[in-house]
């Protein structure tokens, strides 16, 4: 990964965005930036320099995997130490410390902002990270790719597993020990696996259920390999559907396909939703779609843009999101149907590969 | 579990901490006060009412699950439908609504307070809900007996797998498997499963590095059963130990047991952080020693209190906290040993049942 590229194109946003450095906290940010993995950690990212503070647990951990940025491990932890190096090392006049208001909590930044020396002022910065991270380089893809190629290898477990009688949990557990044997080093969120009345949870986790003879089973799942996350959802039926299941799942599907054809690089992510909105619509089955059309994806499972009505972000070539309409019908049944797409200049590539043809068994 | 009693004893403590209300907005904080166990989710609590707020991916779930509080599904997310119910439900002059510093980030507390009417004023409450589940109940020690010994089960299956040759994310992979068949919800963190000289990285998780064919491999692992965190770690020799190796691993026992001896009510955390501390000093290993003791554990793997030097916590009947020194010596090995214990009036219970004797392999 080219770290370096990376945190050069940040340092020159800064002042363009009213800030002199930015503390980056979010910790897939740090790993975007340079490469650090662990759980404790702030990256203080200034138009020339680039420090990392950590503690002492990491001590070993920075050596192999911090890139391109100078490493200070602290016995009293990240925040007093950036306060500390600023106070030793800071030259300008200015002193707009910009911070990440969606990561960082309002007891972490009162302690900053007493770590700070006098005269700092600590603003609220843009995305600036997620937004570069929306669009991905081309080793990015690849990593995403070959983690698509995994999800959708352990869903073939989960196929062989899946029957009448086994718990929900049985079946996830199956699919993460495939993911571990190919590599993963998790899983992306808590598998889904959500069958009967339960499918029409659309957060349904695995739990101690049991398959019934006879309903849909929506199956959404991811493995985290390299650090970047697959997501990929089906939805099988177990026993003979109902015409009214049958029907529901192509009117599912086709709005799926509907929205997977309409991205590609100038279109905004509303237009994408709209377009799976549409299908269900005409199918009748709008009410029961309760969730937007899908997100981006990569270091987290869930990541800028997101897509859905209202959202005016442009398609990017290199941005890799979910496309994942499904239908909810409380007490009865759901159906959800996603892969993972990379925007494209003239559509995308769906990289999840598994069939979307409705599977009985 | 008894949510009404817990949001009562919450409800009692509000008017000393000088807040009207409080709105709880971490996950586990809301779990343990009313049982969702979604991810989106506001519970407000004031002297006379509980009102918790979700999105509609959540509908059908908060019926089953959500305990003592009425529930506000709402299009538009969580905070902005916390600011117009108060609009029209908040009748009091006072107007002083408590927020968690630690969990809530800079940004939602921007966008509640622009939902909020007039008059609202945002204090950073005191961690009144953490502090409540510091101390455990009946039920919930059992939740932790039961997920400890789940716990230690899973390792019997890694000295299953553990031998020369295979890699550290298979023997992850089994344990992990295991897990499942028991019932596990999820893992409680990513398993660690470190060897030879990755056994010196405190938060090694496991990678795709062989097990050596001699050397230690510290496994430190958990699950999630019912809720409810196990936390344990075991350091096991692969060949034969040098008498330096079997030298510290003795040290690192007698810590461990000496802390471990410590421990019962009217404690402080800080003597128990001592006692450990105090043994491997005597086998001049005290600066290898490079975390803290320990750490409350429940709903989730790290709670309050932690069990460090300064900390002036006094433990109480019921707390749940793990014992955990270890010794790093970088590019060498490591060694770490790990039992969760539940604090009583003479001692404490120590939960997780797996020998602590040097196992060979």
């Amino acid at each position: 990964m080219d770290y370096k590229a990376r945190q050069e194109r940040l340092q020159t946003s800064l002042h363009k965005n009213r800030i002199d450095a930015l503390l980056v906290t979010h910790l897939s940010n740090i790993r975007y930036l340079c490469g650090f993995t662990g759980s404790a950690g702030a990256l203080l990212v200034s138009e020339s320099k680039c420090v990392f503070f950590t503690d002492r647990r990491y001590a070993e951990q920075v050596k192999e995997e911090v890139k391109g940025a100078k490493t200070i491990v602290s016995p009293t932890g990240p925040l007093s130490s950036v306060g500390e190096w600023l106070k030793s090392n800071w030259k300008s006049r200015s002193q707009r410390l910009g911070i990440e208001a969606e990561s960082i909590t309002v007891g972490a930044r009162q302690r900053l902002a007493k770590a700070l020396p006098r005269g700092f002022l600590l603003k609220a910065s843009p995305p600036l990270v997620e937004r570069a991270r929306m669009v991905k380089d081309k080793n990015e893809i690849g990593r995403m790719r070959d983690a698509a190629r995994v999800g959708a290898k352990i869903f073939d477990r989960a196929l062989e597993t899946l029957r009448p009688g086994i718990s929900e949990m049985e079946v996830a557990g199956e699919m993460e020990f495939a993911a571990r044997h190919a590599g993963a080093d998790e899983m992306s969120f808590p598998t889904i696996i959500a069958s009967g009345k339960r499918s029409a949870l659309p957060h349904g986790r695995a739990s101690q259920a049991t398959i019934p003879s006879r309903g849909f089973v929506v199956c959404d799942f991811g493995v985290i390999l390299a650090g970047y996350c697959s997501d990929e959802t089906r939805t099988v039926h177990v026993g003979k559907p109902s015409r009214e299941a049958k029907a529901a799942y192509e009117a599912v599907l086709a709005a799926q396909e509907a929205a997977t054809k309409t991205v590609k690089a100038g279109i905004t992510a509303e237009e994408v939703d709209a377009a799976a909105r549409k299908v269900l619509k005409q199918a009748g089955l709008a009410g029961y779609f309760t969730h937007s059309t899908g997100h981006g994806v990569g270091l987290e499972i869930h990541e800028s843009p997101r897509i859905a009505a209202g959202q005016k972000e442009v398609l990017q070539p290199g941005m890799a999101i979910t496309i994942e309409p499904g239908v909810y019908l409380p007490g009865k049944w759901g159906i959800r149907i996603e892969d993972t797409v990379v925007v494209t200049n003239h559509g995308c590539e769906v990289i999840t590969p598994t069939s979307k043809e409705l599977l009985v068994i």
